[in-house]
Parts: C-alpha cells; sequence; structure tokens
C-alpha cells in the first residue's frame, strides 16, 4: 500500500512550492525531482500565493526565517488552505529561538497543516506553547526510544488530534501518526545524521506524497518516511572506504531517484501503534 | 570555432557577477570555476555597481527574485550597460507570477541585455508582455520540436531583432538566436531535467563566455549552450548502476572542468538556420 | 599537540552559530558536522543574540551581506563577546565594495574577535582601513611566496597586535600568526582555488576548533587550517581520472569526516616564525 503513494507522486509529477531556508535548499529541489515531483521556490509576499496556486502542495519550513519570509509563509499557507491545497510545516529550530517558537506557534494558529514534522523536541515546544500537552504528554522524552514509544505515541496523536494534522516525529524510530493510528517506523541509519538537511528534505519530499496522494495524508506520509529511511539504509551500504557524509548525502537523493514502488512495499518496516 | 570560445574563457579567466537565486547559487559558482571563469556573488544594491565594475560579466537570474534583489538587478544592470559589459538575463518563471513577469518586462526596458536565455514559456511570455509577438509568433509551441522547429526559430530571431539582445532557448532542441541567424542545437540528454539549476547553470556560463569573447555574443551562446550539453552527455555516459540525479548533478560539472576546446570543437551538434 | 585540537571537537561536539552567504551555506553546515560539531543558521536580527547564546562559537561571513544581515552580524557579535564565546570573521571580498569594506571595519570596532581569517587581499584592506599598517606592512605583497614570508609574517602579528585577533591568513602557504608567534603552513593544494567555499568552509570548521579549545585560539586556527589543508591533499589524491573540482569538493568534506587526529598530528606542515 505505502508503494502505491510512491506509484502516484511517480505518475503525477505534483509541483511543490517551497517556502523553505537556504541551507539545504538545492537538497530540497533535488529530492523533489528524484522522487518524481517538480520543485519551486518563491518567498516573496507579492508572489507566493499565485506560485502556491499554481502547485499541487506547500512546504513551509523556517530553518532561516527573517521579517520578510514569515509573512509570505502565512499568505502562503492561507491560500493553500483556501484551495485544499496540501500544506507541511517543518518548525526548524522551534524551542531554539522566540521568534521561531512564535512563528511556528502563529503559522500553527493562521494556517490548517495536514502534516507537521520536525524532531521531538520541536513538536513538543509546539505542543507545549499551543496549550496542548496535558498528562503524560508534558513529561514525554527529549529522545524517542523503544522504553517510551508508547508515551511518544500517546502525545503524538493527542496533538494529531489537537492540531488536526499528521504528525511526524522523526529520529532513530520515527513516528507518524493522526489522532488515531500511529506508524512507528524503523527505517533508516544512524549517518542520516551526520549529513545537513536530510529532515528538510524529507519535509519536501512528504510534500509531494500528500500532493499525489490528497485523501491519504497518514499514508503518504507514512510512505515518505519509510521511503527515506529506506534510502538512507540503501545509501549507506553503498559506502566506499573514502566516502563521508557529503558523499553520504548524494546517495541518499541518488537512492530516492532509484526506488521502485516494490522497493519501497517490501522495505518499509513498520508497525501501527 | 566553438572551441575558440572556450580557449578563450580559460585563458581570460573572466570574473562574473551574478545576481541569482539561492537554490543552484552553489552550482553556479562551481560552473564558472569549472569552465575556467571566477564567481562573485552580491545582490545589496548598496555594492552591486561596485562589484558589477570589476567584473567583465553580469549573470542576472530572477529565481529567487524579492523586493530587495529587484531594485539590485535593475542598478547593476545598468551601470553594465554604462561599462559595456555583457548582461545575461535569465527570467526564472517569468509567466508563473504577475511579480516575475513584471520584474523581468521591467528589466527589459531599463537594461540592454546581450543575452536572454529562458525555456520557450519564459521567453514567449516575455516576448508578448513586450508586444513582440504578432503573426506566427504568438502561436508557438510550449516545447520546441522537430516539426516546428523553423516557426521557433522565427520567433526567436524576431524576439532578438525586437530586443537587441541574443535569445537563447533551451530544450531538447535549443536554438541560440540573433535577428539574422540562428544555431539549433542538439546536444544535451533528457535527465538534464532530473536535477535542478542546470538551466541556471548554463547562464552563469554563459556569461563567462560572453565575457571572455565580447565581440562575438552569439558564437558564445552558442558555444556555451554546445558545452553544456556536451558535458550533458558525457556525464550520463559516466554514470554508474547506483548513480541517480545528485551524482549526475556532479558530473556535469566535472565534465565542464575537463572538457578542451577540442571536444567542444568536435561535439557541439549544430546547424545553422 | 594539534591532533589534540581535532579530538577536543570530536568529543565536545560543539554547536555552531554561522551567519554566513548563501552560496557556501550548505558546504559550511556539512564540514561542520564532518568535522565533529553542528552547525545552526540564523540571521535575522529578532533572533541572533538567542541563537548565539545557545551556541558554542559564532562565525561571522559577509560574503552575501546585506542591509538586513549587517546589524544581525553586530548583535550577534556583540552577544558573543558578552557570553566569551569565540567569534570568527570571515571579511569576504572586503576591499570589493565600499559596502564589504566598511562593514567589516563597523564589525571590528564592534566586536572583539578571537580569529580573523581571509586572503592577503583581503587581511590587508581591514589593516590599512582601521589604521594599523606602518613601515614594512603597508608594501606586503598581494600574493605570499617564500620571498615575502618573513614579510607577512610581521604584518600578521603587527594586525595580531593591534586587533587583539589571531590573523589567519590563507593562500599558497597559509600564516596563523597572533602578536608573538606564527605558523607558516604548507598543506593544501592549488586545486583547492578550482572550487567555490574553501576558505568559507575553514571559517566555520575554525570557529569549531576554537569552540572546543577555547583556552588556545592560536593552536586551534592553525590546527583547523592544517586540516583543512591536509584534507585538501588526501582528497587530490583520491581524485579519479574523470573527476573534477566538484567531485573534488566532496572528497575534502569526506577526508575532514574521516580525519583522525593522529592523521591530522603526523600530516600537519608547518613551522613556527
Amino acid at each position: 500500500m505505502l508503494g502505491k503513494m510512491l506509484a502516484n507522486v511517480r505518475e503525477k509529477n505534483p509541483l511543490i512550492h517551497n517556502i523553505t531556508n537556504y541551507v539545504t535548499v538545492n537538497d530540497c529541489a533535488n529530492i523533489l525531482l528524484a522522487c518524481g515531483a517538480s520543485p519551486i521556490m518563491a518567498d516573496d509576499v507579492d508572489e507566493v500565493e499565485e506560485i502556491t496556486s499554481l502547485c499541487a502542495g506547500l512546504n513551509i519550513n523556517i530553518g532561516t526565517l527573517n521579517q520578510h519570509t514569515i509573512p509570505a509563509m502565512i499568505a502562503a499557507g492561507k491560500q493553500a488552505n483556501r484551495l485544499h491545497h496540501p500544506v507541511l510545516l517543518d518548525p526548524v529550530g522551534a524551542g531554539a529561538s522566540t521568534l521561531r517558537t512564535n512563528t511556528a506557534l502563529q503559522l500553527l494558529k493562521e494556517v490548517q497543516f495536514t502534516v507537521i514534522r520536525g524532531n521531538i523536541s520541536e513538536i513538543k515546544t509546539l505542543a507545549m506553547g499551543s496549550g496542548s500537552t496535558k498528562g503524560v504528554d508534558a513529561d514525554v522524552a527529549d529522545q524517542v526510544t523503544e522504553q517510551n514509544l508508547d508515551q511518544a505515541v500517546a502525545f503524538a496523536k493527542e496533538f494529531a488530534a489537537k492540531t488536526g494534522a499528521v504528525i511526524a516525529i522523526t529520529g532513530a524510530i520515527d513516528i507518524v501518526a493522526d489522532a488515531k493510528t500511529a506508524y512507528c517506523i524503523r527505517n533508516g541509519h544512524p549517518m542520516m545524521s551526520k549529513i545537513t538537511g536530510t529532515g528538510c528534505q524529507l519535509s519536501a519530499m512528504t510534500t509531494a506524497y500528500l500532493a499525489a496522494n490528497p485523501t491519504e495524508p497518514l499514508a503518504a506520509t507514512a510512505a515518505a518516511v519509510c521511503a527515506m529511511g529506506l534510502c538512507g539504509q540503501k545509501a549507506q551500504e553503498r559506502l566506499g572506504e573514502q566516502d563521508g557524509n557529503l558523499s553520504y548525502r548524494g546517495y541518499i537523493i541518488d537512492a530516492v531517484d532509484h526506488l521502485t514502488p516494490d522497493e519501497l512495499e517490501r522495505g518499509a518496516m513498520y508497525e501501527l501503534r
């Protein structure tokens, strides 16, 4: 079933609007092309509504936000909502500065997101800031492990219910949850944390999966997360003796380019909780 | 003759000022170094005139334009005109938003370009917006094919006559035309569309060829387009089983680094129409 | 002793705040990860003080400065000074425009830098602009060679005394000097000038070495410069027949990822003057 999500990306070739950081933007563009989508980047408030209207999905990443791009993020998000396009939020660094936290919270308030993808600490920051964590959730740890997985799943489902978005918490174990169902995903490789932007790339690619599978945001997100992790595994196997993190970066995108729906179907490692 | 154009780049090592998008800027810098030129990027209106004055050519790419870089593009373009430096316009996404279309048209009005390089849809947008298309041209198709090549050549020549610029329309078949002569170029490989920024890179490299061959803008542009396509072919032959679009991106720039004037001379596939 | 500097980076994993240009920012992030540090990029004036406070070091690079990032550079630099964090200045293009020269001079006036790293022409611009060059120094050549090395060393020491910063002048021979001691470093390979951003990457990596070795800025800087050069040598040896400048770029970062303290200790080629 997850393989079908990728097949749809390759068949529909969705155009994805990215308002994203300048650190990893080239990788985001290339991974979108690799998975079968097409990228466009535009962040001036005077054009983002038009650009979003041309596209099939919107990826908002606050990694190098500034006072000029924040209004563009909000305007584009609202326009995507009007058009019922999927919109993803990647709250990079939420919790690291007041500007990031407040911007992410403002975006949550003004835009209905289809998916929110971040690490556990970023997602916790949003959950606490929007007053949605109570009981068990307030205590969720800063790393998802086998030991605290049930607790983290409960937290993700609760935040999904609160926001109406699919919540994707990525780390050693990834959780992709709506209010009722969570995919716990064990694809990936620890070396992925040795390159910049695997998270940003995943957010861009997830938006493509959402755009090509608009009625199934939970499965589409799970498929993208499995695909990224699986490609991280395949790329790791390809590493030669002298290859380091920069070669690994390229091998992951190469693997996304080669990934077939069948491979994804067979290689996805997840359980539902 | 086209080989000589490259030889001049390697001999003169021109410094090229780029006001370009943040998506593909690193690749633009590296391809400039690969072909024998040197890059400098500067986009603040307070410094662009000075920077352009130091350089031998100016590359204006509107891929991630914003309200702060638009005035810088205009100021730099005017300064390059004053100094009789070659100036190239890459109207990325013209037609996709009013801001892009209007900015490209404003640039056309205020700056005399040596070359305008884009895909057929971007160039048509400019031609229609500046009121230069009539008769056959208004009907030119959205892809250049063997069937409509004569029509597309006529359109390119007409727009070249109107603007006084060499028009480079890149696609499956590339057209490089002034008012009288068109190079129809069949170098390249379809996989080039699977990576972001081959167009941006070509624009940067073309500016280097222009700067090193200031009296022959038509041949210099044709040489750069042939060189890019030829390197796309060579890079494709180099691809191993696991290589995907990201490796391909690197192999193209590597091939530009290795390309000799002789290879270019022998490998350029074009006819004049 | 220099090997120990790298060992400390790998052990302490310092978080480095970068306000840097958008041309080479991805490479800066990946080289920081490769050497054992972690990157964060943030350049909005509303958040840079908070971000710097979270970090162990600050890297300021003026490569694509603009009117919005200049105040952020100053604010972040002052905050780093308050917290006694190491701060590095990379005055990219100082001398190429009034905006760059004045910004670099203003930064020198308002921020106490731990290290200033640039090429000889950039450093000379700063030295002359801040009124610190007299006597022999005003005559220092535009390239450091064996013939003028003593003169360049004297210049570097004098500017170090004047600014209170370690001065790192990189080129065919690198000089890393405080007021009393200079490392003259002969690692590196000429091909490093064929890729964009080796200087920017070195500045980012040097900041990591400073953050992990806060009491030894001179040795830490020398270690980073030796490490970069050594990796440039190793990467050059790895080049295959078809590899060009883009592959070389990746191989350097890969080599940084693999570099061990022992290799650095043994491979560092320097003398003290």
